[in-house]
């Protein structure tokens, strides 16, 4: 037992979650992965995206940015800079496809929700944050929707929380990496599940290597218990939204995770 | 007395500030006027732009941003837009321009200090509790800088806080106006003043109106106290950066605010 | 007394105004602030923006821009560097919110009048300059719709100019800074007034410096004079539509400065 | 067996690929896989990016673009939009992190190779027909380079080869998903791998679905025998670099695909 | 004698013409000039610019674009630059305008067709390759509608070619240049005519040089001819399309080239 | 004779010619070619693009606008909407490159001459009236640096006027198009000639139409005398440049136009 930190190699960091962060949106929180701090809100507009009208469906958008000095050395603002690099607009396509594998678009209607995940702070995992945070925002957003009346059915379908595992630099696997243990990976796999699970996304990359099936294997099971226990986290956060989630489980429920 | 929020005109919103609220920047602060919270952090860099090289002097950058969801309508991020708007460059511009009003560019020696003011949540006065938080965060960094040496003397020449102030729908003055006042609002004024009483920026605007010069000195007069309350709750947070401010002050002082 | 130019500290440049420039606009001017000249045009276009669809109101919007080689030294068009400097977003802000403060927007319809001041040749007080141009071209397309009977009554409320005014490097008070003095000096003030004597746009910054409240009186003071002559000449040259202004003045008309 | 276009659910299309294309690349493939067809070409510079001056490393860059009538309808062109989607931002990183993983840097040298991914006919699979051809294009520049003696070493350390694999509506397993098939999948996975059977790049998306751990098993197990053959077509076609590629492998060897 | 090539001053390079290139497009062709290679698609829209609408006329838009490695060094892809550059702009503009000038904008009725030239190797004359290769393309994907009974008549009134025609270092005019040719050139022509033998463009450009009249009208002489070969070509490619082109022309038909 | 304004089809509008207009640039001149009106402005630079540098060779860069109300409709700016059109691109393209033709770059040195042409009002012709004038602050900037004796001989090596000319509706040739004329016109033609009578651009469009050889001749015929009128014209205004031009001039100068 070596991380820097002090951590079992399975042993996720602390995480602390605010919800009602903020007075404006529909859903907010500040999440906390360690060091890691994410605002994560959830927007509900009363139109969907040109491309969708008149389809009776809603959509889930999400956006993804970090403050300038989230991170050790400043980084230009991607609205100084005047447009967004790939890794913002890839985390932030990750977030917002995640989000639509739990969400029945139908049951929401003609209606956008606006995911943002703004990184306060940044050491490590900050994707996995925003779609864990994300998901609580959501929940809480659609909830009070909910609670007026404006659905057919309450819209979420299950939980879903993300993870990332990787190898370190002696090839052994270690769950939600900090910035430091990232930096030095020789594997970054980020890992999203829900509630049932089962797997929305699971994005495994060698930086400069490569991994074997065995490996691979050894990551999935261990981001499956790292989702398991964030999983317990949001239901407890959610309050009643994770009634009227559970309320959609069939009777059996076997073989899920929460 | 019928402001919405029960204060008296010439009252201020209840003032928070949360030093070294994050842990990267080498200054940074939480700072709410009321509803309104700003995250300003001041960042060192051991360079100047291409512009000022070997003028042996500092710069002073600030750069100001606002969460999408930090208002009661989502707004479209600048990011993703592909540019600033005017009033963003607007209100940036003030913000450098005001601290450098205060501190000594040549003892800052060949570097830039970059200022970000992310506005988190939106209550009217962004502009000025950017201002007032930000010359927290700088007053930090500088600090943290001026213990371990760096300079040849303390930079900061003297403190700097700016307020709001306005003429309601009824021609009243008010002091540090919230976004109901604001919207509202005759005149809109912006006043950032030094701790010696001097105005480093006088920024009145009638707004599909006009006022006049007993209006103005109305204005001005009550400006000045509030920025008198507010030095000195910066100078309670600041700690050993005041005491290097006011070693700074010729010792008659007469006539300071502070 | 020892301006550059031999002037006064309170002596305005000499003013050269030379209307209906153009001959596609509904009004033009070209303006002259010394060595500064300035075109400034008011086109007429009959619908809002599409946040103002509906409202009964006008609009009227401006855009500022400076031939390259304006200046000493040739500066990027901005068309080619593809977005505009914050310098000219803060002065477009600044020219249509001045010349609104004297329009009455219903009355002007659903209609948009867009300004555009083009600086030709630049020695210091573009934006005054511009503001005071704007407001000549703006009340002769406004004369012109007038007389075509496009309005239900004259949407220009008062007479509106501008003026720079400053505190030189020995802090003396000097009215209408040259670039020359501009760019020496420690405080550069803005003043917007309406014929009626009030404010519209009180602007004054310390250039790394800060002034007193006896320093901000006394440069007041300067400006109104400025601002009077500024209005006598105007008066003179918009002819009808300066009778259409002052039919709207009440019969009294005590304390206005025209 | 109902696949759209008669094959058996683990059967590639037909793959053609012609080498040497162009005449101007260093390296160029025009590969086929079905109705996909790509140009990839390897451009060898003799430079690093900035970021990597003196480290005495080289580096891969990618980029990928569609033609606008690639596909069944027109897309605009993203250079006349002015910006990348996050699509293409997404495929191109991954076709430069996926070759690096295959290359030493280091042997590589202070030079850059450009993999330009064009892709001229679009049906499915664009990104793993990319990573498959630009490694051709890839060996084939730096053979070119290797027999002009401009390494210390060989700097390709494997083969790399990609292919998709998804679950069909009826949540069947298919194996290289042609466009008609992809747009109604459930989960559509890429998989890339070495040589040596090792995955570089695992990325397995539910399409507003969830999948299970056995079928993310089944999907790995039909994407290795897809990457199996096309590494042979690969080795058949590269002539000598595949020559100076096994020159790499350990005597042993045991394990390897290839 | 003595081009590079060994062609005589008056010789076209071969020309290669493969129809019906991609699958998608209405018209599409790879066409080549030597080693100069060009995809040309024409793509029919069935509707018109938002400028043009209601005007019962159809509009012919043009997009031109090289591939990165389309020549000796690697270009920076406009996509990636954010911006197209004057010279890709100049080329499209020439391509529409060419093509409107056969086309009868009625006729089309109320769609765009869409030309897209993009360069996969250049070797000089890119534009005329360009223009050539879109009339086939156009030509094919007009008469496929022709057949499917859109039109009122058959839209297209003549067939349509382009070449370029020069001065070398010696002041001698050559046909059709290379690259090689082309940058050592002092007058570049670029001459685009219909099958009528009418000019559509000439766009004749001394590089740091100047011509006498004599010299442009042997350019044109020798244009001619290089237009009545390429047209002859044309004809036989596009099949049924040349027959309902020369349906349209005048019984007599006295001085046409084809 | 029936043009709109009264000219014979073969007469040019009325040119006006103020040189020395704006204080700041090395050349600058106010040219209006009946209501088309331009400031045309050179500015050296000491230095040249990167892509030029050692290379022992000046350069001539030239730039395009019209202000948003030189049209009959106002026009938005290409700097708001970030980006420059087609046309501007093509028009400033074709200035540079015709100036280009009448300077020995090496004469000039390392200097980069910047030329801007500034529509004040359009009314036809703007490019030929850029071109033209262009020349007139080219020469006068050039003799000012040739008089401090900055270059080892005079750079400018001939005259340089362009003028359009075009069919009309009638099919009949028309020199030097007012809009009305231009917007009606069958092809549009625009020839830069030298003073010694050769041709540096000639381009001529036609709009939905194409023309004959013959017409191609009477445009050229007509055009050259519009040139040599108009080089009478600079030649007096720019004094002690003509002569430097003259002295460049071979003894006999059999055949010029000037």
């Amino acid at each position: 037992m070596n991380r820097l930190d002090g951590r079992e190699w399975n042993e996720l960091r602390s995480i602390q979650i605010e919800t009602d962060y903020l007075k404006h949106p529909e859903g907010s929180v500040l999440i906390s992965f360690g060091q890691t701090k994410v605002i994560c809100t959830a927007s509900i507009e009363e139109r969907v995206p040109p491309f969708m009208r008149g389809e009776k469906r809603g959509w889930i958008a999400a956006e993804y940015s970090m403050l300038p000095r989230a991170t050790e050395t400043r980084n230009i603002r991607e609205a100084a800079r005047g447009k967004l690099t790939g890794r913002t607009m890839e985390i932030q396509r990750l977030i917002g496809r995640a989000l639509r594998a739990v969400v029945d678009l139908k049951l929401l209607g003609e209606r956008t929700v606006w995911i943002d995940c703004d990184v306060i702070q940044a050491d490590g995992g900050t994707r996995t944050a925003s779609v864990t945070g994300a998901f609580i925002a959501l929940a809480m957003a659609v909830q009070s929707y909910h609670e007026q009346g404006k659905f057919k059915g309450f819209p979420i379908t299950d939980y879903l929380a993300a993870v990332s595992v990787g190898l370190d630099a002696e090839q052994k696997t270690i769950l939600d990496l900090a910035y430091s243990e990232d930096s030095q990976a020789n594997v970054d796999m980020n890992v999203v599940m829900t509630g049932n699970g089962e797997y929305v996304e699971v994005q495994g990359t060698g930086e400069e290597a490569s991994y074997t099936r065995g490996q691979l294997n050894d990551m999935l099971d261990t981001a499956e218990t790292g989702v398991y226990e964030i999983i317990q986290l949001q239901k407890q956060v959610i309050g009643p939204a994770a009634a009227s989630i559970e309320e959609k489980f069939s009777d059996d429920g076997s073989g899920r995770m929460v």
